[in-house]
């Protein structure tokens, strides 16, 4: 089958508003692999190209650091790329293990972020996250309790409700007004991330920074759970938090008076730990780049 | 007229999402003063039935302090009624007094508040407030800019950005759980209240809290604005945050896992300054009873 054209790829990138940037990363990496599978040669005027697409899939999607992440380290196999010994091989297989480490690290998180957990707990979380989706899957019959908030505008915490409710896993759906009533009863907050910043700083779903405020002040542990791909990387471009179409908010205004601001930052020392593929981390651990 | 049967005035009470509590507390007074106005004499059985009617008012509504306060003013006044002078037109008088009162102490409340802000200032607040209304309706033409949240599940913050629209009054509406990311930004916040505890605490729409420790963490001034009415009496029943119907938050979820909790409580240590009719109060100021 013929790679999708990039254009389509593009528009498909900028509208998506139900996968997880991880998930989008690794289609990306299947496109870019893809694509250079295609090809007889990769010579400059390919690499080029490549580099080209890579910065505008990055910067599409600016608040997704995982997206850099992974394609700046497949940019790193592209640069040190030999033009005469021409193994495009090497780069698709680059590409695809790439795209493998991500979903073990995405693995890897969920069983550390479980060990967090005792039957019973009730968890407050925000948003959907497709890892964190991945940890309730486990927790069928452990007799915990999940509150969720709606995530305004387009409310992806009615989805995580939907989910739990067909695994029969007890929850309660929340408005994000709401999250401050809930941080005093609840054992933990779990959250996902779209990027980590080089500070520990957590880059998520808008409505994350309060969650967190809530929880510090009730004492209640705030975990975040993020593969180590999620660390953008120091050459990334400055961290633009990405403003969506208005018209998602509903209300009949006009749009100059209306703000969609889809992500916050969750600075570093409200996060009790981190939780990636390698533990769970009481200080932040960056990567070596 | 005839005074509306008590059954409807209750009715109206239970259901009534747009009048701010001050209002309600002044429709009840109103209709207390009527009722006893229709009648030739107030003996004990008379008294007994409005001590029953005060004590459900009081209970429809239990995050509304100011209904409880002007409520148990008037009890006071009937439970000093004398049956051998029956003066009736004193018991009137009192309830359309302590009405007046109560905007006489609105109309100082949005006097001390003004003195507040400056021209050009970022004001951030939540709900809709009346005693807000009077005060955002003198500053046309200041220069100021008012970013409201939404406020869900009703949306009265739409409300609020609607008139002050037709003001000319520059505004901004937020979701929610944007409001983390404006505390930084604003030059202050300003909300009102439902109910003022007897530590300052401040009982008012669900995500008033999440906003005071953002603005806390922020360095932004959070003001509460609300009359000494509002300070619920020390005779209050034990405080119910009201729980209202979750078919408001229109989400296809069965019910009993949705939560819809109407208010919540900021605590005292998250406020800069009370404001009501006597002044700015750094700290809070408890009234006499």
């Amino acid at each position: 089958m013929a790679c999708e054209p990039f254009a389509d790829l593009l528009h498909r990138f900028r509208q998506d508003r139900q996968h997880g940037a991880s998930e989008l990363a690794r289609q990306a990496l299947a496109w870019l692999g893809q694509s250079v599978a295609e090809r007889a040669q990769v010579d400059d005027a390919v690499r080029q190209m490549l580099r080209d697409q890579i910065s505008q899939l990055c910067a599409l999607r600016p608040s997704m650091g995982v997206v850099a992440h992974l394609l700046q380290r497949w940019q790193y196999q592209l640069e040190s790329f030999d033009p005469s010994a021409n193994d495009v091989g090497a780069l698709v297989a680059g590409a695809n293990e790439l795209s493998a480490l991500s979903q073990q690290a995405v693995d890897g998180c969920v069983h550390h972020a479980h060990s967090l957990i005792s039957p019973g707990y009730t968890l407050l979380t925000h948003s959907c996250s497709s890892t964190l989706m991945q940890l309730f899957s486990s927790l069928r019959e452990t007799d915990c309790h999940i509150v969720i908030c709606e995530s305004r505008p387009l409310n992806e915490g009615v989805t995580v409700a939907r989910q739990l409710n067909d695994w029969n896993i007890p929850c309660t759906l929340i408005t994000d007004a709401q999250a401050g009533l809930y941080t005093a009863q609840a054992d933990l907050v779990m959250v996902g991330a779209d990027s980590l910043l080089g500070d520990g700083a957590v880059v998520n779903k808008v409505g994350t920074r309060l969650l967190a405020l809530a929880a510090q002040r009730d004492h209640c542990p705030f975990y975040v759970v993020a593969e180590s791909f999620k660390q953008r990387p120091p050459s990334a471009d400055a961290l633009i938090l990405e403003q969506m179409d208005v018209a998602e908010l509903n209300h009949d205004l006009p749009h100059e008076q209306m703000a969609n601001t889809y992500f916050d930052i969750t600075e570093a020392d409200l996060i009790s730990a981190w939780v990636d593929e390698r533990g769970v981390h009481r200080q932040f651990s960056p990567v070596v780049w």
